[in-house]
């Protein structure tokens, strides 16, 4: 197994790196951080114990941030690896998600979010993801991202 | 017009008012208020600073949990109405959501969320959710939720 040690996220300019879901710089968020393994996306992520629905279960719009975010950072890292040109900047937003609940997501432990890229088409890349607490498929989720001018939403 | 100056989500036992997304206990969370309006429920919501994706820009995942919670809050309180029982207690959780980022959501101002069920069907509700900044939409959502036994997951 080919695994990078390096975060998807750190690769991000500082001001690219405010995202309340995955941002480095964003103190009150979730801090989410991917990494490759061959060619799925890996991000481990471990809740805080009020990011809950009811009490033990982990809250469904927090899946969704994981989910969206860890889905935007795939397809950002997968563009970037399909160009294999190192100097290219960009930058993937979101502009559809959906999630289903499969059960309730345990709060005790971390939860592994694991995702592919399904479609690559121009500026448009779809990834799916799926979560999960140990080894329960707990949500899948499919992210539908598009490629924006970097300088649409940041000065850098 | 007929608009309920209730909150939805006050009428929740303490147990079930934890929730990240709406629940009034959770001092970390997002604290969303629905109310009635005739037969929609609307929502409204001011961002922290901190919920951003870029710099002006409201956070998807945010997005997503306001619309899950203001979608379940209002399944919940349809099944009440229909019932016409003030003495039910029914709970109803997501099982689903799907949500189409329209255009990017400034940060300067609180969104309005609304909502409508479109299907009820015996223990599924799926609620149309449309979030606003002002008077542009930004965003649209579908909620599909089941009711479950309210001691699956609350002690109450």
């Amino acid at each position: 197994m080919s695994m990078s040690e390096e975060h998807i996220q750190d690769l991000w300019p500082d001001e690219g790196s405010l995202c309340w879901g995955c941002g480095k710089n964003n103190k009150h968020g979730l801090q989410l951080k991917s990494h490759w393994e061959d060619d799925e996306t890996v991000a481990m992520w471990e809740p805080k114990e009020y990011h809950m629905a009811f009490p033990g279960v982990l809250n469904g719009g927090i899946i969704a941030t994981l989910i969206d975010c860890h889905g935007t950072g795939t397809a950002n890292a997968a563009a970037h690896k399909a160009t294999g040109d190192a100097s290219m900047h960009f930058m993937h937003v979101t502009s559809g998600i959906s999630v289903k609940y499969l059960r309730p997501t345990p709060m005790d432990k971390p939860v592994t979010i694991r995702a592919r890229v399904t479609e690559m088409n121009d500026d448009k890349i779809k990834v799916a993801c799926e979560l999960y607490s140990g080894d329960t498929k707990c949500a899948t989720g499919e992210v539908h991202t598009v490629r924006v001018d970097t300088g649409r939403f940041l000065n850098t």
